[in-house]
């Protein structure tokens, strides 16, 4: 049986793709999610089970069904085993088999849009209907459903978004946003340089930069043909936009100068690591701070100790998950409402990306093997896209 | 004619190299200073200059007999033209010749210890006959008598103090106090971590976390015979005595795990870079914070960007300088007072030094070879300890 790659019309009534929230209890229905049972290859060791209906949820816990998860770069290392952050095991969700107590399993996922479809006793603040984002790392989100603690989830406004926005809130916008406000506090009118810009937090760097009135210079990897990836980032909101090449042009400095108007550059944001960002750290100015979430490059950042000692560099990491960590419940609130405000006045662009659907009437084999091949492609680097899972819950006869 | 090493008693009388603070307005003395007025190799282009009397100190200045100033490696770098801090050029100690308008120069030295001999109009808070160290960099420290803004200078305590002391307070034992106070919050039980352990500056960290009831791990190179150089630094104070090459051992985590009862360690301090430090980086725990003061190895710091991102690893950089430059007069005289207070008790030793007396019958020839010599021994390394220089007024006739 194929596996659809759009979402399939037959509970189009239920998951609603738009922004109306249709909802419906749909008690008749099995549920989905992808596990793994040990750390490895994720096109090895993840599959899909079907469980059935939850139970009611527990107090201060809600029933959530899933819209669209992404699959992100840091759950493949989730599944590998080599990220820091790992999810609980789950046991509670079958009778006997995968999911029971008696075999605990994984549920990938980390990032995800859902639909509260049940509330439990002393829930607060959450009606059937709303849609949510995680507030909790590792909940599992590539799951139909899964009830979970109504603390560990932030609601989104009522209307204006897509699900892919929705779907893409918790992990990207939000490290951009906060790098971009929680380092240097910029003025309107100060400058930003960042490599790796063309990568889904780059972008998304350009645009809330451009938002607050702030310059970028942005560095990417040179290709054949620079126009349309340069004119891609303008179009976001670069200010400038060049090459790693162009780190080793001598020329640079005097250059930027002038676009500053010789104003100090005071932040950096890395996620490529190597030459290239030594090389950047060069640029910045007196007491500035550079700031990694990355290292594509997979080199280690090395550093000239003058840039520390005599300029005053200061060289941070930033993990949203320690963010979220270290930040109040308000605070977190305030950082989403902003960024789906953005989002809805469509300052704030969804990523490009491809939604694979796995529609009700594919057997857990065929799901299995979808989301195998899925992975494998994408450690190919087929997709150049952000892929988003849409699991559906399967048929009873599936 | 033989330059003494040790201070000539001809000027005890005035000089007094003990706590009792004699005075004399010796008004038939010339001055001397060291200069130059190209950068280049220390002991190229070094020269002795003597001057006449100084004025009288013009409003807010006061004049000052420099007592003992040291040679410090960044007096080198400065010399050199490598270092970020640059003396002014003096115009205004001769009426012609070196010194004068026509031919500018550079009075070297940076760090030192000075007695008040003359107090101009509107300067507050100081005496003839107060001892003072620099509060402004390069005010040029290798002279006898120079008159400086009385903001420049700050007051020591009255008496208790070594000269030694008092002209090697102002660089390594401020940094050293500084980078235990200014990164972490840190607990009496807390560990830190440092490498270049047996420096100037590890030897004040060792002495000042002790007194602050801090444990220190302790990085030195290994050699032949650890055991005079480990009997040494535990005198200081030191907790645990290492070498770079236990970063190579396996056992070395559990052992420091079992030594801080678990305890991360959340500050490290490195005047090393390479390799070694970033080992050393891998022993801190969540939150932590790397100072970098200096770069013996002359090898740049590399950091696995994971450290940055999961483990919240902050790397910075400490300049005493910069330190001065962004503190009030209050908190710097705090920071002296403390410091002096130490030295009264004992618990911070003066480093081991020579003192290089250039005595008042030296012709300013001799007195130039001697200098360009001192440096010369410098780089070879003959020096281990460091190097004081007493300058005294040359006499009429020499």
């Amino acid at each position: 049986m194929p596996i659809s790659l759009s979402s399939t019309p037959m509970f189009s009534r239920i998951i609603s793709q738009s922004s109306s929230r249709a909802f419906s209890t749909s008690s008749a229905l099995l549920n989905r999610c992808i596990v793994y049972t040990q750390n490895g290859d994720p096109a090895q060791v993840l599959s899909a089970i079907t469980y059935p209906k939850l139970p009611s949820p527990p107090p201060n816990t809600v029933n959530l069904k899933f819209l669209l998860s992404p699959i992100n770069p840091a759950d493949i290392n989730t599944i590998e085993g080599v990220y820091p952050s790992r999810p609980k095991p789950t046991s509670n969700i079958a009778t006997s088999g995968l999911g029971s107590q008696d075999q605990p399993v994984f549920v990938g996922g980390n990032e995800g849009l859902a639909q509260v479809v049940d509330v439990g006793e002393g829930v607060q603040g959450l009606e059937n209907g709303d849609w949510v984002v995680m507030d909790q790392p590792q909940l599992g989100t590539w799951s139909t459903s899964r009830n979970v603690p109504f603390h560990g989830v932030i609601k989104l406004p009522a209307s204006g978004l897509t699900e892919a926005h929705g779907a893409t809130m918790t992990v990207n916008p939000t490290t951009a946003y906060n790098m971009l406000d929680g380092f240097v506090k910029l003025q309107e009118g100060d400058w930003v340089v960042q490599n790796g810009a063309n990568s889904a937090v780059g972008q998304l760097v350009i645009q809330i930069a451009k938002e607050r009135g702030l310059n970028t210079i942005n560095f990417v990897r040179s290709r054949d043909d620079m126009g349309p990836l340069v004119t891609h980032l303008e179009s976001l909101g670069a200010t400038k936009v060049l090459t790693y090449d162009d780190l080793n042009d001598r020329s640079l400095r005097s250059k930027i100068k002038e676009w500053t108007g010789g104003q100090d550059i005071r932040l950096a944001l890395n996620c490529v690591g190597g030459d290239p960002t030594t090389a950047m750290a060069k640029l910045l100015g007196q007491d500035s701070h550079l700031v990694s979430y990355g290292a594509m490059s997979k080199k280690p950042l090395s550093l000239p100790t003058s840039l520390h000692i005599f300029k005053n560099l200061t060289s941070h990491g930033f993990w949203q998950t320690n963010w979220s960590r270290t930040h109040s419940r308000t605070e977190k609130e305030e950082l989403i409402t902003k960024l789906a405000e953005m989002m809805k006045e469509g300052k704030l662009k969804a990523p490009e990306h491809t939604i694979i659907t796995i529609g009700p009437q594919v057997s857990d084999e065929e799901a299995t093997e979808k989301v195998r091949s899925i992975f494998a492609e994408m450690a190919e680097g087929k997709f150049r896209k952000k892929v988003l899972l849409k699991l559906e819950e399967p048929a009873a006869c599936a």
